[in-house]
């Protein structure tokens, strides 16, 4: 047995170790709580849609768990970025900075507003946007014109920054604050992946101007589809509210829009199933960081491949937990993929980078090097909350 | 007491004596059959989200019914609609003719596509819009380029029109393929009000290219929020499938997507509302249409008003009961609005005009003398299917 075959054995072995039967999905849902209880009284209360207090209960305590002055509940995570990104002032022609490693709803969101992504790198130790290289690049590639950032090469106005918080690890906040300020961009958050994850204790999707939160099926907690806008500011949360609301001004009976809005409201029954998620939300993330604590240990005498840890001063709420396999071992992630697939174990390599796909293969990018390398050394492997337990689903 | 004070108390009378107990709402769901069971199913299978049986059956059951060879369930109408109008090749730039009176979402499916509203007129028997006063509008305003509807004014393409079946009514669907055919557009109806309607024995949003539902809270059912594109044509249906699932093409890990698509998939715990409400359809469709004759009998001694009835040579849903002031008594709807909803019965007027909104007031435009006429004279009137049994909800 070669040195090679030998490490996919270890990681399976020591994947098998730690989550035992097959198959196991890579995310599953778990509904251990109030679910049946909230969504029957939805059911029996006849308010399923738009409105209903589910909904209003819902925003109220995920303001509570993140510190958020405002929270507005959506149809998902999509569409939450696309309304952040509107009221974060992208206008159509903008450019916006979204690192190239990221799920494609991050981008679509961007063309959405019909502006264009500006594909930036990633760093090994958060997996977030590099601080330190986009400043550089910032500095050669854009130039200042009465309070805005341009780009020199497309004379397009660089608008605003995404800050995705990959697997639920933190990105480099503070820095990333700094360059927008520096640079005259507005910062918003993309913590589809991130809820219950901490930078420097406050929570993920808050430093933002807006934030933003997804509820699908495979996050750390679903509402079936759902997603939410979070803001401390007042008057960008009324607005929120309005354009998911189709723009429809307050009347008894009378239907007067004052702009194009949205259809976008989060559906009452969907909001009950979120509320029973959330109440396990401090459990889900006890059992997936146990989770990763039993993967480490797991690898501990695997040569070649390490677990992804949070980054420091940081607590993460491990959502898709990942295995990074060393620059030199980087040609057996695709042994690796088909051997824990076929064993059972559900894994995945990280999304197709952003420029690396049709649509936004002409898009503006700094040098993406390190996005690069890693995409070729990532493996997300099962990481259900169950799994943490000992419980199964 | 006056002869309009007079009406205003027949009114009052009339409905009171068809629907008893106030408060009534407009359009309230009804919960009566296996939605209880459907959706703890779905719980206990924790697929609640985009992939589940129930958006498959639904997707299947809702073309059984219809006789539409395909049907893609999407997060609401809104979306269908969008996702309708892209398939059906409306590119920015181009004009879309589609009601002045109708819900704005038809209006905003067309902004998404950054194309223009081009509003047209309705018609008093069908609610729907006038084939005769478009035919003659379009010989007028449009010319032929090369196989393009174009507007004379504008010099834009007029690629498409959106028929609307108001309140549940079909429009004059052949008239309205014929001029479809004749001035090179394509048809997309809007029947998100008019599941369980037919026009000549065939299911209303099955003529044109593509057609969409909404099942949203105050639909004949609902899905929480939720809608669908129909369509014959396997190859669109395909093509909505995909897009609306963010454009990811089929693999056991990769994340490959090939085009700008969309999250707009139903998810599944909405879908097992929708089965559970679906098998109910002819039901509440045979209360709804009860409603109408209970109107119709209560109101036959009121001059000056009368009961909207479905056009001739069609079936409607009913979906929302509306009465229609005489011209000459147009001025008593203020007032019967203030009176019936102080009365306990919620009752509202048509829409604001589309033209009359201010995001929609600078785009071209027919003469809409018959809508602004009717939009003074219409007044919905409680709806709900339960009203039509004499069950309480």
């Amino acid at each position: 047995m070669s040195v090679n075959t030998d490490l996919i054995y270890q990681v399976v072995d020591a994947i098998r170790s730690v989550v035992g039967a097959v198959p196991v999905a890579l995310h599953e849902p778990r509904f251990a709580g109030r679910e049946w209880e909230y969504v029957k009284l939805c059911l029996d209360s006849t308010f399923v849609s738009s409105v209903g207090k589910y909904v209003d209960r819902f925003e109220a305590e995920l303001a509570a768990y993140t510190g958020v002055k405002h929270v507005v509940a959506v149809v998902n995570g999509t569409a939450a970025l696309h309304i952040a990104l509107r009221l974060a002032g992208v206008e159509p022609g903008d450019e916006v900075l979204v690192p190239a490693m990221t799920f494609i709803a991050t981008a679509n969101a961007i063309s959405y507003c019909n502006a264009v992504p500006h594909f930036v790198d990633s760093e090994e130790d958060t997996f977030g946007i590099d601080p330190q290289a986009l400043r550089a690049y910032l500095q050669l590639q854009t130039e200042q014109h009465g309070g805005l950032c341009v780009n020199k090469s497309t004379g397009r106005v660089v608008r605003a920054i995404v800050a995705m918080h990959t697997f639920g690890h933190p990105g480099q906040l503070d820095e990333l604050l700094a360059i927008a300020i520096d640079f005259n961009l507005v910062m918003v958050e993309d913590a589809a992946e991130s809820l219950g994850s901490y930078y420097h204790g406050r929570h993920t999707g808050t430093f933002g101007l807006l934030g933003t939160l997804s509820f699908n099926g495979n996050k750390t907690i679903t509402t079936g589809g759902g997603g939410a806008i979070m803001t401390n500011n007042t008057d960008l949360a009324l607005r929120a509210r309005h354009i998911t609301t189709t723009a429809k001004l307050p009347h008894a009976w009378q239907f007067v829009h004052d702009e194009v809005g949205y259809n976008h409201r989060l559906p009452n029954l969907n909001a009950a199933l979120g509320c029973a998620q959330l109440e396990q939300l401090p459990q889900f993330i006890a059992a997936k960081r146990s989770l990763f604590q039993q993967y480490d240990a797991a690898f501990a005498g695997v040569q070649g491949i390490r677990v992804k840890k949070e980054p420091s001063n940081c607590l993460s709420n491990y959502w898709l937990q990942t295995v990074v396999l060393d620059t030199e071992k980087a040609f057996l992630q695709d042994g690796l993929l088909k051997a824990l697939n076929e064993a059972g174990f559900m894994s995945r390599p990280v999304w197709s980078l952003m420029h690396q796909l049709t649509p936004y293969r002409g898009c503006p990018r700094m040098n993406l090097n390190v996005a690069e390398n890693l995409a070729k050394r990532l493996i997300n492997i099962p990481s259900s909350a169950a799994l943490g337990t000992g419980v199964s689903v």
